[in-house]
């Protein structure tokens, strides 16, 4: 088993940001700033597609969590991303991805594809991940783990919650079913998830299959209209205290 | 055109109750305990089928809005519900529905075709409650007015919002589409619908048509896994959230 290996730290806006490897991935946890508390519960996050562990989508949930619910948050990049190097297969299908666009051709089929091989990948270094942040005292392995992950997020998160029972309560959406839906039919912990009524990738029925597809007794749909990036900001606000609903805390207002 | 006249009057948990009539009709006038903050918004609701305006979901409902955002909430008796007289045509319908019901037979049709008819006599009642409620100085021309109805207030608040302009946002959910969609396509302001994904008496792809008729540009669909009568309490908290976006409050907790 992989320790986490922290490589920098800082504190703003009342949360404590370090950097970590585990087993040569690298990864951000974001804490508050005071371990007063005590154990707090863990998020692990993903992020999206082309972006990375600090793009500000995941820096703004996390200082949600930690500031308004005095969670842990963590994300690692994910295979080809960040900070980590892109492979010959990464170039290639980014290129493809990029072409298809270009073309007006669907871009579903290679994101599918792209996503469910970066998925394999990233699962084990989640598993590890989440081995080694529980090793840290202020985290432990007592308390409960959520996962939240958009997009790409989706496509690692749901093949990670399937077979991780430490996962107790998870954000998913916007992805298509085809690689997915067998996966999310393992998956019984409740479960938020976000679609886009006017997603020009993703069809509608589609969307609505893999929201079906959990298993979860516990699930709820958010849908709202508007194309594929224009998920609304209240969204964030609304995973945030589906989590504190689930772990028992209270949202306050980020300071 | 009608005045409120008020009947009786009583406080608890920091909200002030007004009974009322308007033009025969008896309804309920929720308010802050004071008025010294102002004028401030209106919020009209409209109770589910076999139910009245102090049903304890009304009350809940108020008691969010009045505590938590200091808005005015208003309910009125629907034609032959609460402190209304039944007709011999109300009657028949509520006998042919428990007939359907003990027979095993679906609901929809009676539910869509009596909702419907109630409709054309409750929508000239709101809008005439409107225009006293609006009399009142707390109130005023000025503020925002938004609509909260599920089931049969969903069946009486689309007709109702179609034709008022003084609606600007509106909380809706749970029906069908047959005697509802066509209206839907005539409203434009920002909607949140609630459905449920397993409800027994609303097929799932006629409770997403209905959503998917309004033309608001900011339209969200929240759905939860369960039966028709196991919408979440959260959603309540989320309708709140939602009219305090819109009319520009915030949200806390209820004392």
């Amino acid at each position: 088993m992989h320790s986490l290996r922290f490589t920098a730290e800082s504190s703003s806006h009342g949360m404590r940001e370090r950097d970590f490897t585990v087993g040569g991935v690298p990864g951000v946890l974001w804490s508050p700033v005071s371990d007063a508390a005590g154990r707090a519960p863990l998020v692990l996050m993903a992020h999206g597609g082309g972006n990375h562990k600090k793009h500000p989508a995941m820096a703004g949930r996390a200082r949600l969590l930690v500031s308004g619910c005095g969670f842990h948050v963590a994300v690692i990049d994910a295979p080809g991303h960040g900070d980590r190097p892109r492979t010959a297969h990464d170039e290639a299908e980014i290129a493809e991805l990029f072409r298809a666009r270009a073309a007006g051709e669907p871009e579903g089929p290679i994101v599918v594809r792209y996503n469910a091989h970066l998925a394999d990948l990233a699962v084990p270094e989640y598993r590890a991940a989440l081995d080694a942040l529980q090793e840290l005292p202020e985290i432990g392995t007592e308390g409960p783990v959520g996962f939240w992950g958009i997009n790409m997020g989706t496509a690692i998160g749901i093949p990670f919650v399937a077979v991780e029972p430490r996962i107790t309560a998870a954000v998913f959406g916007q992805h298509w079913p085809d690689a997915l839906a067998d996966k999310a039919k393992q998956i019984t912990v409740p479960i938020e998830f976000d679609l886009q009524w006017d997603d020009e990738h993703i069809p509608r029925d589609e969307g609505l299959a893999l929201f079906d597809a959990f298993a979860s007794k516990k699930k709820s749909l958010h849908v709202n209209a508007g194309k594929h990036k224009e998920l609304p900001r209240y969204e964030a606000d609304s995973a945030v205290r589906f989590f504190a609903r689930h772990f028992g805390g209270a949202v306050t207002s980020p300071a």
